[in-house]
């Protein structure tokens, strides 16, 4: 069990990295990112061979609730405790369930890495130009849940381990590996070397989703909601379609990332 | 082409129904809701049939780029224009992309009336105690964009017409007939009579969602993230379940209506 260390003012600087105006600053500087709540915090310290926690920070209020999950952290990690007061005056954003965490970026692998180090028989989830944090958190869970072996964004993508991407993907961003480097033509050069079938989702794409037999390594491209994935993408790509209302063909790229990844998981 | 009504002030009486602080009282004693942003709007025109427009209310600056949808609106339909200093001094909510509408509610039919009018042959969602809008609007984008013939939410799920959830539905909230009414027990009393297969998913649920071939009438029924559906309802269902990974089964509910409704939706 680590040791509680409570916290008598604001202004401690041992929780100086909590204390976030700009999160882009703490992401890039300080190569650090914040967990939220409790089912995160769980997920966090199940994935410690990935990224390391710097310490945690919660409300005097939830020890007693957190304590088995606290039981099983790792001695030497620091858990700040303070009370409600002095949690409302660290400013920056708002404090989710009482309980945040700091964890380590580390070295993360370069796409080129990443791509080497997967398995023979893979599938990839290609997010491209998504800068909406719900949606990269969404699709990252998505990615959990169907045991994508990893997730590669283009640079105009958001990055996974924003607050708000970790927390929607409930953690999610801690397990799928990814990387985030590059543009989207970039992209598809190392994917098709690395003998990747390119499956793009589209509303006009050529195959019903449902017929699709995945290739033994497959990688499904996702567009921004409303442009979509450009023309240049697509005609390098096997396009697919989910089959909707002649009315009303509409989907949240998440929600699409995880119908199709569903049927891929399934159909492999 | 209606004709534009310029405001020269924030305080103007016809534009009270968008002077807006407790959305509650809006939608209940008012009988009305709000529309935000292009893509919904062209929604609303299109389902004026169920749903009266009453008035817009745009940005003198979208005036232009929204001529040609203002031109298919009806003739008598008031819409009001400002600069954006006055819309600024429209509280209580963001105007989101520069226009907003408000429409009338009118005679929602009763849950029994909207059951007793389904098509033989019909696939409905059924979320209960989904009390999330950004859940119930993305549950009513995906039934929309599947066909799904009606959504019937128990009273504890939130109105699918709160703003957040209309915006969240891109408009699904105005074309697919849904009522919201009693108590889950009582809804599932209404279906079993009517003769629908009920379906609950469930991470425990005993046959897979891709085995599933869909009954002439079914029901899919979804319970909120965290707690799911209780066992006196499961209890009383054909429990599906969509295969996850291992280590984390945790989807949420508004992706889990997505992949069940394409899955169902298939299999018709």
């Amino acid at each position: 069990m680590p040791r509680l260390i409570p916290l008598t003012s604001p202004d401690d600087p041992r929780i100086d990295a909590y204390r976030v105006i700009k999160e882009r600053d703490l992401v890039g500087r300080g190569g650090r990112f914040i967990v939220e709540g409790r089912t995160v915090l769980d997920v966090a310290l199940s994935t410690r061979n990935r990224f390391a926690l710097e310490s945690l920070l919660l409300s005097e209020s939830r020890i007693e609730a957190l304590g088995p999950l606290l039981a099983g952290a790792p001695d030497d990690l620091p858990i700040y405790t303070a009370s409600q007061s002095i949690l409302d005056g660290i400013t920056g954003f708002h404090i989710h369930r009482g309980l945040l965490g700091v964890g380590l970026r580390g070295a993360l692998p370069s796409m080129a890495e990443l791509i080497a180090a997967l398995p023979e028989s893979a599938l990839v989830v290609v997010p491209l130009g998504i800068a909406n944090h719900d949606n990269v958190g969404g699709i990252m869970r998505n990615a959990a849940a169907f045991g994508a072996d990893a997730a590669l964004f283009d640079f105009a993508s958001c990055d996974p381990l924003y607050r708000k991407a970790i927390r929607v993907s409930v953690g999610g961003s801690l397990i799928v590996p990814f990387a985030r480097e590059g543009s989207a033509p970039a992209l598809l050069d190392l994917l098709t070397a690395a003998g990747f079938e390119l499956l793009a989702l589209s509303p006009a794409g050529a195959t019903v989703l449902g017929e699709v037999k995945p290739a033994r390594r497959t990688a499904l491209l996702l567009g921004a909601e409303g442009p979509g994935l450009p023309e240049t993408i697509l005609a390098r790509t096997r396009t697919v379609r989910i089959p909707m209302s002649a009315g009303f063909d509409s989907l949240n790229v998440a929600t699409t990332s995880g119908i199709a990844l569903h049927a891929l998981a399934c159909g492999r």
